[in-house]
């Protein structure tokens, strides 16, 4: 038996041909999309389509097909699933794509009118992003109140997809649950909230989405002679195939930024985490999601803007850097900005690409222990992205600084695999061969690990010093520090 | 009327022969120590003869000669001025220089003793610094008691070849008043103090210094045909030279570091500052003197590290550093280190050198700012050194930064003709016309100022926040942070 998993990025289209049985992947295929990424946050969904078309016709039939893709990217349609963008040229028919942050005031009223409210889905998230669903369908109405008219449905780019491939409307509780508000028991908020934001947003759900969300795997339709699964959120879909089933083993997808996933039998509150969605990653779990917003980003700006290797000093740096370059997503604020201390006349550049790898492991390790303090474990670490394949340096320091081993997802494609897996799951087959990790691992040192608490230590005080955020805010022109 | 000036360095000395009616630098030459700074620590006095020789040969006659030198710098001799460097090889025998530090356990004592005794000379230095002269004959005198013994006199590496010229013994208000904590009424600290010190120091001004103090640009003697002036400090010679003769002009000798200059008619208090001296400039001022230990040290080690040019970026580099690259000496805290916040992906080098820059421009607001808060008046700035002649985008930054004019010093080795000037007043001659300053200034533009309020206030709330300096104590493996 064969699945195909499509992964859907920001660029392009993977595909990849698994055998059920080994987990051997047959073949591999990508197709960029022909318009890109439109004026830095839009996707023409038609590209979808075509490129999807290309990679199935390149990789032959299978038993059946997985979509995972990025999330929170948002189209508009027509009840027959026709996106708005074949209808009019207006940008705001286009997807409206994961980090698009023009809806961060709808977001912030969101957030304020939640606040006051004491809605009891917000803890779940700590602070509703711009990136998700709802502040971008409220943007929707009030930037293009004629789309919003038009559009028969909001709808998430992979449940789309899948629309297209099976003809039948489905919608992901991975997606619904952690970027649309949405709780298994509790479903949607309330259209008393939607009220209070905006009359106009009163119906939304009914009118616009679906009440009907159905757990990752779930069989969708078919397409062709293939089985299509219900679809998934890309970085979710690499727990499967970093061989997660169970508690205690937390999945790092580390790329420009991290996201950290792991499975729980009980639902928590984590502090400075994006979201706890029943079903969200496996059915049966708890699936738990934190992140943080730079971090490749970081190393890949030092080393361009300065010209140099990713190389990081063997010794210790004498430097402590907050790792804020892109904002922090623990704390919710894009406004704070990175930091460095330490510097001195002897300090070396491979020395500071050490300190931005370290920071950027102690932001992992404050997640860790924030899960912890909550009660949720992690026993161990697992990794799967561009990192683990190109850098061994920075995964050794997250080993070090985390005192914990790090095992590496066996595919280099681990959200591609993971959607053949759900593939498999939707078609009554076991995945249970497909996912797993290589045989080396990153060991930590206990002798490193003992160093790094004084730096930890005070990588937490500046943490403190500084979480405020108004000196930062005032840097940025926003606010006023004390 | 002809007089020379001798500026000796730490890598040479430089001569020039000056016209004292016009002021014009007839010649200028310059000759190496030939063993250059021995051990990263010390100087074989006879290489400051062997070049002086040189350079008053290539210079030809003139009618006085004046000499100012790094400070403190500190060597052994007997009483007939012979340097014990020619009777032992030990190095504690050889000239002990300015950026010596092992007397730091000798000057943590002698500060902890004065503030246990309420030693009112305390108060001018606030702190007693490694590089001063009792840190450094205490030093000798545990490390190297032998040398102590052997030595009749301990003597300023200025005064000494004084001596040299002269075969006379002086010793200057300057650096006695700076580096040696002399007062012109109270004179030296009492034996009392010294006794608690070490019961071997109790006698060492009557045993090994001289309570003579003369004010820099008295005669000496002489050599040859001409007249020698008591010697001064390099630093507080081109106050001269950039035509400072009265209160509210500050000197800012802008090199590696930042030595501020300011003459005042009356005693105060300036936070901060390195030490106030009677006549330790000019005789009938008081001389304020205060730092910045890392300036062109700081720009130099970003360009050289990072293999950029000296540019800064036009604009607001929305970011903030603090100068502390090399300690402060504000704070009189050598493990104090730099810091940089408002890092984002966006930034680019030229807006981190222009930080910089900005920086080392708030740190000598500060000091300004001390001094006008303790009645310290501060009008206009002036400069010499190498930026003022180098870096014209530095001396911008400084002008807008501090909102005050800043003229440069006509001559570009302005300590050497301050010394020159020395000499002709040693001589009876006015030296009225031989400093001075370029006709171009670098204006302060009012909008930058008022731009760079925001910055400026952000900078002293970063100051605040790491002054104890604990955390970076902390990083640098001393103490613990709370």
């Amino acid at each position: 038996m064969k699945t195909i998993g499509l992964d859907f990025g920001t660029e392009s289209v993977r595909g990849v041909l698994v055998d059920v049985e080994t987990g051997q992947e047959v073949s591999t295929t990508v197709a960029e999309y022909e318009h890109g990424v439109i004026q830095g946050k839009y996707h023409d969904p038609d590209d979808y389509l075509t490129a999807m078309w290309s990679v199935l016709d390149r990789l032959g039939s299978a038993d059946a097909i997985g979509v995972d893709a990025t999330s929170c990217s948002v189209l508009p349609c027509k009840a027959d699933g026709t996106p708005l963008s074949r209808l009019t040229r207006d940008p705001n028919a286009l997807v409206n794509i994961w980090k698009n942050h023009d809806a961060q005031p709808q977001a912030d009223r969101i957030n304020q009118v939640a606040a006051e409210r004491n809605e009891k889905w917000l803890p779940r998230y700590g602070k509703i992003s711009s990136e998700w669903f709802f502040p971008k369908v409220w943007h929707t109405l009030e930037e293009a109140p004629e789309v919003y008219r038009q559009a028969d449905r909001f709808i998430e780019k992979g449940d789309w997809i899948v629309w297209q491939l099976t003809g039948r409307e489905t919608r992901n509780a991975c997606a619904a649950g952690y970027k649309a508000m949405w709780h298994k028991q509790d479903g949607f908020p309330s259209s008393d909230f939607f009220a209070a934001l905006d009359p106009g947003l009163t119906d939304v759900v009914d009118a616009k989405l679906s009440r009907d969300i159905l757990p990752a795997g779930s069989p969708a339709g078919t397409w062709q002679d293939s089985v299509v699964a219900v679809a998934t959120v890309d970085a979710h879909a690499a727990v499967l195939a970093a061989g997660i089933t169970h508690p205690g083993v937390m999945l790092l997808v580390m790329g420009t930024s991290i996201c950290h996933l792991v499975l729980s039998d009980s639902e928590k509150h984590v502090d400075g985490m994006c979201g706890a969605v029943e079903d969200g990653i496996l059915p049966g779990f708890f699936g738990y999601e934190s992140g943080q917003t730079a971090v490749g980003d970081i190393f890949g700006w030092f080393t361009r803007e300065f010209d140099l290797p990713h190389q990081g000093s063997s010794g210790p740096s004498g430097l402590v850097a907050l790792d804020w370059w892109n904002g922090s997503r623990e704390l919710q604020n894009a406004d704070l900005s990175g930091l460095i201390v330490g510097l001195t006349l002897d300090t070396k550049p491979d020395e500071v690409y050490r300190a931005l790898v370290e920071a950027t492991a102690f932001g992992t390790r404050r997640i860790i222990e924030a899960h912890e303090r909550a009660g949720v474990e992690i026993r161990e670490l697992r990794a799967s992205g561009g990192l683990p394949e190109n850098n061994p340096f920075v995964m050794q320091v997250f080993a070090d600084v985390t005192g914990r081993t790090i095992q590496v997802a066996r595919s280099g494609q681990a959200s591609a695999v993971g959607s053949a897996m759900l593939a498999a799951m939707a078609a009554g087959a076991s995945p249970d061969g497909m996912g797993g990790v290589r045989e080396e691992a990153y060991i930590p040192s206990a002798e490193r690990h003992k160093e790094y608490e004084n730096t930890y230590r005070i990588y937490n005080e500046l943490h403190d010093r500084f979480s405020d955020g108004l000196l930062m805010a005032e840097l940025k022109g926003r606010g006023t520090a004390s």
